[in-house]
């Protein structure tokens, strides 16, 4: 695929500065056109090592309003990103809307070296890229535009410019034994990004090959394809907006409802349930030191109706830890930053390192819960959630965390006594509000939103446990067990 | 100062047990009125080593609503902080207004850590703990309630922990050799930990000393003082919010206007101005790349009224360097996360790394110059600014950080002729705003503004370069040529 990068294309200095002009006024208008319509850039620069992926950087730095533009060429990751999965660190960087990231590595270097190196086999390499893919998709449906360049010179050339590099003094320490070692696996790195790059070329985000011998062509080149895409997804936006259009969703319980089968009639005695409880805190105490000494990290999400013991289950669950170990983390109405970007963000700022906890009381489920039926996500927001949430916890679960979610189930009369009861306790009426009263009427729909969500999302790695909670005791117990089980599978 | 905590007090089991119903529905309380009220809350859980300040930590998460609150225990500082200067680490963790942060190593522990150890001199602990001090009263000024509390056990107590502990197979690996080197020297410790106590309790933020040999006695005081500490912050509030009230302040120029007495004829041919910002631009990249590889971080900030030409000046630098090296960060209206912290936080979220480069676009300066003349800060605030201004920059300067700031001077004649050929340039016009104009009209008291400004944060490490910046090209080369000149020097 790279023939048709090697053709010679050049343009002349007087007739690159009169399309330089014209590109610098459009590109800074288009770049206000896309932030006030609520999108962000993303730019990948991919390529050839030597190909002058930092230099268009500069150019383009240079024309663009760099007060809305970050530069990203992660070398080696830092501490806090080791500590978190590989994807973590270009999570932490994706631009808010209204503002533009440059990508100079991205999600592509890793998987590309590894492969080129062989530490890497070729299904995992195409399981790798079908990640990316499903990470791009999502990223465009959620505002970005992503726009991938790739800057290609053929092995001849990378040779001379290395050559000329190395016999300026001033200029030396750029090229790097690595990058010898790279032009001695030319062929294969071609190779391995062809097929990358077809493989990851997709209608949303296809990649661009740039010819990039000649300095000034792929300059004018490399900047216009950015300003098309663009355009192209400013014309595009109509139509991608009323594809989102935000209707409330109330699914009926279908026949087969798992959290109906619950027997909800399981409680613990008092007595029992102190000897358990005492018993389970100590060993998850002693598992929660095993966990950072093993650097390991955890998260527990909660979902279940309101004032189905989620918070309850959690204290639980503290207790037993020593509170340096731990953080819990509650869905309040997103701030104006995280609204800037994708729904995953704002729990992907709080992931754990390794050795700590997260726990989440209500998580990401909220797109295809509240979500769906309250009408805040679209249809095809949500419907994708599912797949996207899926890759989410897989991503984790590959790092090394371990996941577990808990629904908690009680009936619509326990949720009605408890209610009565929150409005009674002095210290309780806080947590009881005008909204949970109305989101009762919809209990049909939030029980069957979520049986479709536990049937989506429960994975080997990532397993929903359903928790029979009309009895607290009893479901207190249930999720310190589960835990308490998981945590000796896996740390021994 | 700590006998007053080795005088046996304690708490028999069920006078605990009622105390401890009532303080725990009093802090959930206190917790969601001091959070309704928009403030946050920091609590500095120090003292002596094995007196229980994570077992209390445990117990107050278990009381409270862990939901607002987090902990933190900073071990080794990751390689993200310590390319910041030291206090980053706090920095970048201070609790929102509604939230509560516990703090078990607090920006005391080193400063007492290294003196003990006595890697530090009298007169240097002395002035990190003034340090302390200015910024625990910028924190209580910025609506944070800052509780400090100092577990106390004696000498004996310590030892008969340790060995207690020692002697379980499950707690054995609590107690390193850390613990008992610091044990050894106790009376030393103590003795520091008094001086540092002492100085540093201040009216806002006094230190407050609990008895910890009871662990019933420690838990219920500690949790009582900081419940009373938040009683008395709601009932100061209005008196506090009265001395915030907020109005426009608009200054009068002073006889010896410092900004007036630049030569603002001052101006470059073509021809020479094309020598120089090639000779300098030259010059800058390779000391960028010095700055880089020597692991030195730069800061530029850049201020000066309406169209004096900040951008064109970061332009003219930022071509120069490589695009992966800086970041230019602009003042946009703050986002709701920003407006919930101390003003400067925007500003460290985006400190440079060693070896990177952030140029500001107008920057924490705008406390003392818009706030002031628009009304946005209340007199108290932008005065305290200048003082809080410049232990920041005394911070990042002791770091290694490069710190330099520019002054950008036009007449009110050159701003109008700037302003109207933006109205008539196509890509120029959205940076011309109807607030533009009105601030034209509060000339004379910006430009006072920004005198005393200069007057009162001019320093020797952070010095404010004055910019005659009525022709552009003198203006451009005169900061391309401070920035050289400062980056040689320091870099030789």
């Amino acid at each position: 695929m790279f023939e048709t990068a090697e053709v010679g294309s050049s343009l002349g200095k007087a007739r690159f500065k009169k399309i330089a002009e014209s590109l610098r006024i459009d590109l800074l208008k288009a770049q206000h056109d896309l932030a006030s319509s609520g999108f962000s850039l993303v730019v990948l620069v991919g390529g050839v090592e030597g190909a002058g992926k930092t230099e268009f950087a500069n150019l383009l730095l240079s024309w663009a309003d760099a007060h809305f533009v970050e530069t990203h060429a992660l070398a080696e990751p830092s501490d806090e990103e080791r500590e978190r999965p590989p994807a973590w660190r270009f999570w932490r960087t994706l631009p808010a809307r209204g503002r533009t990231a440059l990508y100079l590595t991205s999600w592509y270097t890793r998987p590309i070296v590894e492969r080129v190196f062989k530490r890497s086999g070729s299904a995992e390499f195409d399981q790798s890229l079908d990640r990316l893919i499903d990470f791009e998709r999502m990223l465009t449906q959620e505002n970005a535009l992503v726009v991938k360049l790739w800057f290609h010179i053929s092995k001849a050339e990378q040779a001379r410019r290395f050559r000329k590099l190395e016999k300026d003094p001033d200029q030396r320490w750029r090229v790097t034994p690595v990058d010898w070692r790279f032009h001695k696996k030319y062929r294969r790195f071609e190779k391995i990004c062809e097929h990358a790059l077809m493989k990851t070329s997709t209608a949303e985000a296809p990649w661009q090959i740039v010819e990039a011998t000649d300095r000034r062509w792929r300059n004018a080149t490399a900047a216009r394809l950015i300003l098309e895409a663009v355009k192209k997804r400013l014309e595009d936006k109509s139509s991608a907006e009323l594809a989102k259009q935000r209707k409330p969703d109330r699914p009926r319980p279908k026949p087969g409802n798992i959290i109906r089968k619950l027997d909800l009639s399981l409680k613990l005695s008092d007595k029992t349930f102190d000897r358990e409880l005492e018993k389970l805190q100590g060993r998850l105490g002693l598992l929660a030191q095993r966990l950072r000494r093993d650097r390991r990290s955890l998260i527990l999400a909660f979902e279940g109706s309101d004032a189905a013991g989620k918070g309850g289950a959690i204290r639980r669950i503290t207790e037993a830890m020593d509170a340096r170990l731990y953080r819990v983390d509650s869905v309040a109405a997103p701030t104006d930053e995280e609204k800037a970007h994708p729904y995953l963000w704002r729990f992907w700022r709080v992931l754990p390192r390794l050795g700590r906890v997260t726990l989440y009381d209500r998580s990401w489920y909220g797109r295809v819960l509240v979500e769906r039926v309250e009408g805040f996500a679209a249809p095809s927001e949500w419907r994708r959630a599912y797949a996207e949430i899926n890759a989410f916890e897989e991503q984790l679960s590959d790092s090394g965390t371990i996941v577990l979610k808990f629904w908690l189930a009680i009936s619509a009369d326990e949720q009605l006594r408890r209610f009565k009861d929150r409005q009674k306790t002095a210290y309780k009426q806080y947590k009881i509000t005008a909204e949970d009263w109305r989101n009762r009427e919809k209990w049909d729909a939030y029980q069957a939103a979520a049986c479709e969500m536990i049937e989506r999302t429960s994975t080997d790695h990532a397993p929903w446990v359903l928790v029979e909670a009309e009895d607290k005791k009893w479901a207190r117990v249930k999720v310190l067990k589960a835990v308490v089980d998981r945590l000796s599978r896996e740390l021994d």
